[in-house]
């Protein structure tokens, strides 16, 4: 027998499930996996989306189930909870997908939760350039989908999605009309689910980088050959924010990437943006966008090791008015965190120096193992250690289309603290 | 002798002040606090404003100064730390004014810190409506002026504020030009400062209240006979991330004060906005803004305790897109913590009902015993309870003119947090 997983491009074989069905089973669409007596049920009937590797039990009917593997979760005493997918690979064993445990993901389920993630952003963007997906709290784990206009990036980060990948593409075509769809593969858990790191472009074609009206500049996205999705959306109220504090200000824009903060400034009309990166082809990038923005007589770059151009411009004595730093993740895991920790007091250290009296100092974290307090504690260690004093003006978040399940607000990753010095 | 203090209207009289001389402190030019010998003083040293009263060695020469005395603080080694203002009916027994243990607090000191204060607000608003000083952070411990055009309003909540007013209004008039001037004395920390409640216009006159452009909307201010200041402006930007989900919606302003919320979203588009307080004054405020903001057609009142009207509407089913609760402080202070956590979860089990599938909630705390995490966990819980489940689109805090020292940034004591049912 098969189960009857009708719209399911099942990652497990039709001999495994025969191995998976067990008289309590029979009846059931899905397999069954089932908390252990003592694991907590309550969070998970409240909305927490997860379970733990140690909370389920993992017999061998469990342990068959390949990665990406629909099931039926039911608690100690056999009661549903929903449909998950499992992963025995990963800690995180099971992730819920749907309250109905019998639930069909066929197209029109993925049409429903893409038709919900795309209310809210329609309602808060004038333009269709957005995060349309944010995994969990769109009710998506581990899909994550930027929308560059009539562009789509796709990446599958988990293997139920994979396996999935041809519906969701349909459903997101009807949802939103997009005419190209690009998976990109490059997302670091994808090796934990056994997925491949191959980019395609799934639908349609893309010739040059795309043109992303924000904030009033224009940036330009690499959707094939950039970093995760092309562009950063997750900075655009902070990118607004440094904005608002630019008006005739030189500005230094460390850790550049495509001009995410540096454009932004000069479209709130900062005099100057120097641009610093280690990647040449992010810095042309961001020289097409500043071109494209009309700002391409106040824009200026330098390529480098941001610790060394900023030890370099220390030594020259140079001073901005407004000076951001948005480097990458120094403490993306808790091992990581002390090293990442001292490396953010460092760029603090560093940077602080360069701002000249009364200007604006603006450090950034997208590292989930630094949280908001141990990050703004390195950054004001570092900013007293480089001779200053200041004030807190902001703390802003990723923007609103990255929301978050409330259950899971403690890892809120990317944190912007702006300061003033004196 | 009395003291050289020659801008200073001092508190202690001549007798105190002879009183207070002592052998090692006849050469300075205030009288000398020291810290005990095991305090700490490296975070005086790197920023923190604040010393403790188990932090100071409270002999009888110290305890004989009348609050709000200034001070020479200096560590256990008789080091200097700096200019001090004392209380010793505080727990925060001395804060720190100046780094400078001899420094004169004249009309230029306060137009430094003034001039300091402005060039910020300045930048960031485009019409002198703010907060222009925000105590510590601003270098004024214990000071809040907030600024509605010509007219400011000063609430010294500290005793060498009051002591120093005249010299303070002198250099406010004189930095920011404002005609009138007001003073507040209704902030929570005069009485323990020894100070009365008696709210006076020190210059020039107030005839009616005023018009604040804020967001779109035109906000009207009582600024002598209304809460705090007669308008808050540090929910300015959650005002805005309001109005920006407020299209077409049927909007409930609950604690509503002078409109804050319900007439930002009516700018926003709105449909309707319902604002509910206990207070008439502050509601018939709130109508007069709609009027003067060109929305009346669109703004109806309901007068009557908060809790009872968001249960009267849930039993009449009331439905709309867009909820707001703003309550006044539930957990000022930690005993009243507990207590607090379960008004704010019972705020958002009774609003939660009433927010349409796909609306949106925003539940506010001002609230200084509650951190971030409690007051969401709380929030989440209500909206649990009030049968609901919903992603966390934004949390906001307090505006840039309510800025914060960094070590003192535990404290912020306004959250916002805007959620999306289902």
């Amino acid at each position: 027998m098969s189960l009857p997983i009708s719209h399911e491009p099942a990652p497990n074989s039709a001999d495994d499930a025969a191995d998976l069905v067990s008289p309590e089973t029979t009846q059931r669409r899905y397999p069954v996996v089932r908390l252990r007596p003592k694991a907590e049920a309550r969070a998970i009937r409240h909305g927490f989306p997860w379970v733990y590797a140690d909370e389920l039990v993992t017999d061998r009917r469990t342990n068959n189930l390949a990665p990406g593997a629909l099931a039926i979760l039911v608690d100690g005493e056999r009661r549903d909870l929903g449909l998950v997918t499992v992963n025995t690979n990963s800690k995180i064993i099971a992730r819920m997908l749907d309250r109905n445990p019998e639930a069909t993901l066929d197209q029109a389920w993925f049409e429903a939760k893409l038709t919900r993630a795309l209310g809210l952003r329609a309602r808060i963007y004038d333009k269709p350039f957005y995060r349309l997906v944010h995994a969990e709290a769109d009710g998506l784990p581990g899909i994550v989908i930027d929308r560059f206009g009539d562009t789509a990036v796709i990446q599958p980060n988990a293997a139920w999605a994979e396996a999935h990948l041809p519906i969701l593409v349909a459903a997101l075509q009807a949802v939103t009309g997009v005419q190209t769809v690009v998976k990109n593969a490059t997302g670091r858990s994808r090796g934990l689910e056994g997925l491949n790191e191959e980019n395609l472009v799934l639908v349609g074609g893309v010739s040059a980088p795309i043109q992303v009206p924000m904030n009033g500049a224009t940036y330009l996205a690499d959707v094939t050959g950039g970093q995760k999705t092309g562009l950063f959306f997750d900075q655009r109220p902070n990118h607004a924010f440094a904005a608002g504090l630019a008006r005739d200000a030189r500005v230094l824009d460390v850790f550049a990437h495509v001009g995410g903060f540096g454009l932004a400034a000069l479209a709130g009309g900062a005099a100057s943006t120097l641009a610093v990166d280690a990647s040449a082809p992010a810095l042309a990038l961001a020289g097409q966008g500043a071109a494209a923005s009309g700002f391409a007589d106040r824009f200026t770059t330098r390529q480098g090791d941001a610790f060394e151009v900023l030890e370099a411009l220390g030594a020259e004595a140079a001073q901005f008015d407004l000076v951001i730093c948005d480097p990458p993740a120094f403490a993306p895991a808790k091992p990581a965190l002390e090293a990442g920790l001292r490396a953010y007091e460092r760029i603090a250290r560093l940077a602080a120096p360069l701002v000249a009296p009364g200007g604006y100092l603006v450090l950034c974290s997208c590292s989930h193992a630094a949280d908001l307090a141990s990050f703004r504690n390195a950054s004001a260690r570092g900013i007293g250690r480089g001779g200053r004093r200041g004030q807190l003006l902001h703390t802003g978040f990723a923007g609103p289309d990255h929301p978050m399940l409330p259950q899971l607000a403690e890892s809120g990753y990317l944190k912007a603290l702006f300061f003033r010095l004196d």
